[in-house]
């Protein structure tokens, strides 16, 4: 391996080295068939037993149930801001929505534009230091779903108990996905972009419960429908098949680490490390409340601007990069998805120690 | 080089070999800097370079007024087929299209969800044999643009006269952009899927005139507005990073060839071997008439279906893949997009003439 920086970055964002090793291989030749990866054709043979493994991969690792389907698309996760309202809304529906950070907001701002929003919680006062309770909201009696965002890559919180409520949950799971086991039953719609924990940045997974597919009014043109591309295995039209590819290469090291249960034990250790860290001393400050820490985000800040400015500048002199914070929030902000190695984050406690003498 | 197929696939189509050398190293390792490519925060001023250095060089390779916005989106030529009529047009403006095959077909059904469609020309009823010449259809009066594709991959014709009118014309240049020089000024709007003649499948490129970026209705959602995009260079949200980084490597490539005339040149010498050697037999029939022939695809029928399945099963075992036609349509179709090499294109037609002596 090459001298490899620690990469702390919110996304596009670390990935395993073997997977991109294996990716550089069959970009010139894949299998050694005598084509590039990204020169075959989408209906080859060859690509739709990519696509085919990338799904029952992640239909094993997530226990996705029968009556879900799993949707490779393209936009981000900014377009399913639009696309699930788009799907499951018309005038005179209502969903309800948690405000817990800027992808919330964002989310809440096209719904708005096709059908009555309600919101239910909000920690937009304390910028966002927490995520609610159970037992903090309500959704409106008659909504079609109940939105939030598992992970506030942002503020550094994550939601630890799901929402119980009669509503079909939706999630924007783009920050959290895979990185601990969850009862995917309980949600209509999850979606995630690919760029934190599943590869790189172009493709959109979208997990939905097949009954929803039906709901879409009739004026939603072709590929802003969710069935479009359900009937199609994803192949309705040219798929982001590098994306694809990639995101299955994550999901095979991923399987072969042991799948999510132990990947959830390796990221609260990691977050641990972090959070411990900070605990124990007065120079660091979390954002995130205790409850609502985030394992994916780890937030702080330090006594100044000017300390967190050096502290960011020194750090990438040692090779740990991409710990500014948000330019919404400031402050430092590691982000230690599933192929963050813990080595890393020791180095990076390592370093806030020794930073702290020399600076407090 | 190790051994490598001609690779006649419509799209994601075959890359030159250096760019895939280049990506395969800038994927485990970008600029020896310690990170993958597809690692990199699309934030960082690396990757911002690597926009910036994609969008100057399609500038001027395609010679782009400043006037005009360059857009790297998501979601396929598909996705234009609706952004298109929901950026420019409502309810009571009207739009003409031209109805040359499946993709322009398919436009006109997204569009007649938002205005009054007017189809100006069809060449259906014989199969989308060929594109009008500038004489054959006007524009409705008033209406906001005109659509076109000019280039149609599935049928095998080409626009080789542009339409002369008032109206600000609309192309889907998917699959013949960077393929000859042509005059920017005259259009609107030009959008094209990469995996033709440009990279890989994941991003589509938008160049826009500016004054068409106010139009766009308010009810619009944010990511479908060709505005959002432009005000933040492409960088509204995490936009196709390898995608963008291989179109570069593309134009670079492009531009040491010599660029569009030197290109052009090269796409018709190639075309013209080909359609030599079916003019010069009773055993092929081109599909496309005559005035109407793309010099990207070229499609060609034998005397039987059972022939045609022959021939393809013999070509893939000479290593010549790819040239199946397009399910909608059978016989046999070869994509001889600008990275297609001229041998393989000799290959073909040495096979041509050697299968016709055995078949006939």
């Amino acid at each position: 391996m090459p001298d490899r920086i620690y990469n702390f970055s919110a996304g596009p964002a670390t990935l395993p080295y073997e997977v991109l090793v294996q990716a550089a291989k069959d970009i010139v030749n894949f299998n050694n068939i005598g084509i590039g990866l990204i020169e075959m054709s989408h209906r080859s043979k060859e690509f739709i037993a990519v696509v085919d493994e990338c799904e029952s991969l992640l239909r094993e690792l997530l226990a996705i149930p029968d009556n879900y389907k799993i949707l490779f698309l393209q936009g981000g996760a900014s377009t399913q801001f639009a696309m699930v309202p788009m799907n499951l809304l018309q005038q005179g529906k209502k969903a309800t929505y948690l405000n817990t950070g800027t992808w919330a907001k964002k989310a809440i701002k096209e719904a708005k534009l096709f059908g009555d929003i309600d919101i239910a919680y909000s920690s937009e006062e304390t910028v966002f230091d927490r995520v609610p309770l159970p037992d903090e909201y309500k959704a409106a009696p008659g909504a079609e779903y109940l939105y939030f965002v598992s992970n506030n890559t942002i503020y550094g919180t994550q939601f630890h108990q799901f929402p119980e409520t009669e509503a079909d949950l939706v999630c924007d799971m783009s920050s959290d996905i895979l990185s601990r086991s969850i009862d995917v039953s309980r949600f209509g719609i999850i979606f995630a972009g690919a760029q934190k924990n599943m590869g790189p940045a172009g493709c959109t997974v979208v997990v939905i419960r097949e009954d929803l597919l039906t709901k879409t009014p009739e004026n939603v043109p072709t590929m802003f429908r969710y069935k479009t591309h359900a009937d199609k295995g994803s192949m309705f039209n040219t798929p982001p098949c590098f994306a694809i590819y990639t995101i299955g290469l994550v999901l095979k090291w991923l399987k072969n680490m042991g799948g999510l249960p132990v990947m959830e034990k390796l990221n609260h250790d990691k977050a641990e490390l972090l959070y411990s860290a900070i605990d124990n001393s007065d120079f660091y400050r979390g954002h995130a409340k205790f409850d609502s820490r985030s394992i994916m985000n780890v937030t702080f800040n330090l006594p100044t601007p000017e300390l967190e400015a050096k502290f960011i500048r020194e750090a990438a002199d040692l090779s740990l990069n991409g710990l500014k914070g948000h330019r919404s929030v400031g402050g430092c902000r590691a982000s230690i998805y599933n192929a963050f190695p813990r080595e890393g984050v020791k180095k990076l406690v390592e370093f806030m120690n020794e930073f702290e003498k020399k600076n407090s």
